[in-house]
């Protein structure tokens, strides 16, 4: 079946440079689309199709991936001047990968559903190096009809895909959820590293023990050396978290929901950012919270 | 080794207790102490001895664990009325076991170097289920000489010795890092599963996603079903994190260090227990964000 099947990614940012290539290493045929001239030049290195529209690759495609970066610009390449819903046939699935609230998958969902298309919320995880190796996971929700159209896709590009409900929308909370924890932890591995250093401790000690104890947490586990190292090369950057945590805490406030964490790692990702540390890795908070310390960190 | 040494336990609450019943698991005849006289009465149906003071449980022990809550108690039974010290052969190993400001674990240290004893900065983690089957972890620091003599007491209770150096207050200090991350990551599930029931999401589905993925932490996967199945049965309480979140913000202030997420976790320890949670299981801080949030959890 994936021999009968195209496929489009559009955004060959990390993850859908990732879902791209994994695509084209299952025998896929796939477009890829992005508005920088080089990454499209990479794809074809890779043996891959370009399109420098929405529309010029959505009109063979049996799934479009959308893995661009927020609500307003999926909005823009699904509708806007050469989108591809306009350009898709019906029943093409629609495959939306973008961490963005909720309530903007399910309006967004609606107006592709009215126009015949299938849709998939689909937010994915895993960091960059398991996108490339075809392992992100998907928090997926929609029409079952959806998931098998897209299955040798939705396999291609995944190693575990959580199928959530038939609702649209699911996915992208669960994702949320996830976000909510993710960004509160790297805030709370940065403070933990900064008063480790300020009352005298080795870091990596630290690191190592908590690694096995309690305190543990994916993100400590994955940050954590970032910091021990003084490594803040963005895997992930530190406006990721301004986005993802801000869509946190517009969605709570929409539930009349506290999550005085959220809003406390949030501010503090915010200030980092207005600090000039937002193309950095999200662990860059650490450097945030050591200036106002008063103390040095690893790299600083 | 085990043969010829005597044991003593001063304070048999959940992680004193479990180390207690592993001593004389291990064949290291253990008195215990305990304001309580019906823990006494159950230590001796396991074939312990008892002592009603500290003092009365000193004289004869190689290893003396001291299991109290905090940092007042600590000092009340090793330098207060019949307090352990005074009763104490010189060269008897004090661990410890307490979680307290580092800056009180080497005061009282000093205190009994002065008098000639040998001292572990040894606190735990672990939980009272890892604690009965001798398998909690020691954050351990102090001279060698103490970590020798006391050898087969700490390998009865523990599965894992963290050597974190021969200065005490290196152990307290760890454990502190490792009470914030654990203190904030409680708070943060909590907050996560209120967020996801509010906009509708099944809780037990968003613990088996999370639990896969980036978003997870030992706690989440810990306290997490707590929350999922409504049960506050407490295996450590609320005022525990009132106290340990203490310690982490009295410290990080004295060091001049922010600590903006512990702050705002401590605030929801602190209001969870004003509000009567205190001696309910620590994710009960979830049912004070439900109860704002105007949403009933599973339990309520």
């Amino acid at each position: 079946m994936a021999g009968s099947m195209q496929a489009a990614v559009i955004g060959l940012g990390s993850m859908g440079w990732g879902a791209a290539v994994s695509l084209l290493r299952a025998g896929i045929p796939t477009t890829g689309v992005d508005v920088r001239a080089e990454v499209l030049d990479k794809f074809k290195a890779e043996g891959g199709a370009t399109a420098t529209t929405p529309a010029g690759a959505a009109g063979d495609a049996d799934v479009v991936f959308v893995f661009v970066v927020n609500a307003a610009q999926a909005e823009t390449v699904l509708f806007g001047d050469n989108g591809a819903a306009a350009a898709a046939r019906p029943g093409t699935v629609f495959a939306l990968c973008v961490t963005m609230p909720p309530s903007a998958t399910i309006a967004l969902a609606e107006k592709l559903d009215g126009m015949g298309m299938l849709v998939i919320d689909a937010p994915v995880s895993g960091g960059s190096i398991k996108a490339l190796a075809g392992e992100m996971s998907i928090m997926g929700s929609g029409a079952p009809a959806a998931f098998d159209k897209a299955a040798p896709a939705l396999d291609a590009i995944s190693a575990k895909i959580f199928r959530l409900g038939e609702a649209v929308g699911i996915g992208s909370q669960v994702k949320m959820i996830n976000q909510l924890l993710a960004g509160v932890h790297i805030a709370a591995t940065a403070e933990a590293m900064t008063l480790a250093k300020a009352v005298g401790l080795d870091l990596q000690t630290v690191f190592d023990v908590i690694s096995e104890s309690a305190g543990n947490s994916w993100m400590f586990g994955n940050r954590g050396p970032h910091i021990v190292n003084g490594d803040y090369t963005p895997h992930s950057a530190v406006d990721i978290f301004v986005k993802d945590l801000g869509v946190v805490s517009s969605e709570a406030g929409a539930a009349a929901c506290p999550t005085p964490l959220t809003e406390t790692a949030l501010d503090l990702f915010k200030e980092a950012s207005a600090k000039g540390l937002g193309r950095e890795d999200d662990a860059a908070v650490a450097k945030l919270l050591a200036e106002k310390a008063g103390i040095k960190l690893p790299g600083m």
